[in-house]
């Protein structure tokens, strides 16, 4: 299989590792709009061949994928299409679907290319191709957006390419993606950039103290607040349709929960609190945790090497660690450890290893 | 100095213990409405005598502790009161204090008793005096609610108790801190919940996949979703006032994203990320961290010990794990350990290590 990559950035370049590495795969070209990009990408070992020339690159491909910001998607799939092999796939690595998609569709229209959007969950704060490594997408989820007009040969190879990749494919609708990552992703981060930005204006116009005070709970709860606000910039732009629907969902049920709380209507509070509760014990943790998770808050002493004996201590016992987490004391200088361990009797023989250790334990089940 | 404990289970007892540690503390009266729990705490150590006559346990105190339900304070407050130490101080643990303190005020009237609400930060999900621990204060904010009434002396003189037993007071009016409390715990908490149960509806409805495709960010947004209904159903009826206040403030926020959003305005969606970045990466961590934070992403081989492995591995570099944590893939066999040090430098360090003893890992600064 000829795969052609456009745009050898981090991701473009990482996946020309992995193809070269796939058995799928018989050669890997790359194309770049910037040059010393594509240079870098071929001395990495990322490519077999470099071009320059966009059509070139697509020449006679069976894949292409289209790794290069969804501004440009829809001309540089234009350019491409006319030169791919027949029943050759057309791919995109971006993490919001419709538009794109869509865009990528046109492109095809009349010739026989079959679109198969793609959207690796795997990534990194870095850029460019000086950092890529071929083990990116091992065990990340990479979600394909056939549309009905996709034949079903054609998601099978891009199936077949992600799995060798080290990937794990899921297929869904790209309408469908847009909502799912909406829900997942794109409004929880935007409910905790909210929350942040509440409690930092009371702070400052109330009381400093406020986030001092603030404990794990909402340290949790607004941790990915503090992300890239460029990256969040243009997920929103993309994906805003389906944003404003799923917020707009959020804040009906916002307000419910506020009418529940003014009429202090017992029962249905009891019962949102409890199903909520049921739905996040459901989610998948490691290993399929069935057991009850029982929490032990161990006080950190102020030593190189305290959060690596602690985790020693109860590994060394047998136990899984199945989460694992730091809080912060108000001062900022002492902090506990959160471990999650399943079951009481797992959690019984832990909190007495780390005891006769010298540790200062706290057991809790939420 | 004289302590009676009102209410012998897990707070009371543990205070109980604590006080007897304390300098300032001569002797500890106990008594609980339950005879069983009095008998434990006494047989546990928590205190010097135990009675079952709640006014004799007030007799000639100076400082009375009310570790009850907040549905009993007021009636046990005017009991209590007129038996105490002339000058003594009447204060309670519970978690909200508005409507607490102002029954403990209506109580003290006419005497020479002062009031100061406590809220000490700790707790455990574990009931009855049985589990009671000495140290469960230490290292925990304590929040102190004095009104305009409370005279410096009780003030200093509760300060002084609460430094003691090892935490650390925070004095704060009750109003003020109910709202606080309305900020940083009970509206993170019920918008876990919202965004939980949004999550779990649409998986129930449009893709079970939903919920398997979250990722960390998610799962830190609901994590205190899975928190305890009947504990958070009591917090959200003493304090709806103060959350319904709050919740209103956060609605109104969550509208004004939803027109940026719909109208696309680029420029205050882009402060609004950075702004709640800054305050969020502004939250005092660990040894007052003041570097940036980089992430290691680290693949846990389904192995016992590894999660120990990696952390001795980092730790005995020297270097300092300021934040610690699980990610699971989707489909919960295989993880991430997310590990942030100080600074660019560090990580590096750390990442040619992890990577020399096998694992696999990315880097990553949000």
């Amino acid at each position: 299989m000829r795969v052609a990559i456009i745009g050898t950035g981090l991701i473009g370049a990482s996946l020309g590792l992995a193809f070269r590495r796939a058995e799928s795969v018989r050669t890997v070209v790359g194309h770049d709009a910037d040059n010393a990009n594509l240079a870098t990408a071929l001395t990495k070992g990322a490519l077999d061949s470099a071009t320059t020339n966009l059509t070139d690159a697509a020449e006679n491909a069976d894949v292409v994928v289209l790794a290069v910001p969804p501004s440009v998607i829809e001309r540089v799939a234009e350019a491409v299409v006319p030169h791919m092999a027949d029943g050759a796939v057309l791919t995109d690595v971006g993490s919001v679907k419709g538009e794109v998609v869509a865009a990528m569709e046109r492109a095809v229209a009349g010739s026989n290319v079959h679109v198969v959007g793609g959207h690796p969950m795997a990534g990194s704060h870095e850029h460019g191709p000086e950092t890529a490594m071929a083990d990116m997408f091992v065990g990340a989820t990479w979600l394909l957006t056939p549309t009905a007009s996709t034949d079903q040969a054609a998601l099978d190879r891009m199936t077949a390419l992600v799995a060798d990749v080290g990937a794990q494919p899921v297929v869904v609708d790209p309408k469908a993606h847009d909502l799912l990552v909406a829900v997942i992703s794109h409004v929880p981060q935007l409910t905790a950039t909210t929350l942040m930005t509440l409690a930092a204006e009371r702070a400052r116009k109330e009381d400093a103290r406020l986030l001092l005070l603030a404990g794990g709970g909402f340290r949790d709860a607004t941790r990915v607040a503090a992300s890239n606000p460029e990256m969040w910039l243009q997920i929103c732009q993309e994906n805003s349709e389906a944003i404003v629907q799923v917020l707009d969902e959020y804040a009906a049920r916002i307000g419910q929960l506020r009418m529940m709380l003014h009429d202090f209507d017992s029962e249905r509070l009891s019962t949102m609190l409890t199903d909520a509760r049921e739905a996040r014990n459901a989610m998948p943790g490691k290993g399929g945790v069935s057991g009850q998770l029982v929490e032990l808050r161990v006080v950190i002493p102020d030593a190189p090497g305290a959060i690596a004996d602690i985790t020693s201590t109860v590994s060394s016992l047998g136990i899984n660690i199945e989460d694992i987490g730091i809080d912060h004391a108000p001062d900022g200088k002492r902090g506990q450890m959160r471990l999650a361990v399943n079951g009481f009797e797992a959690a019984e023989k832990a909190h007495e290893a780390l005891g006769a250790n010298g540790y200062e334990v706290l057991e809790r089940a939420s």
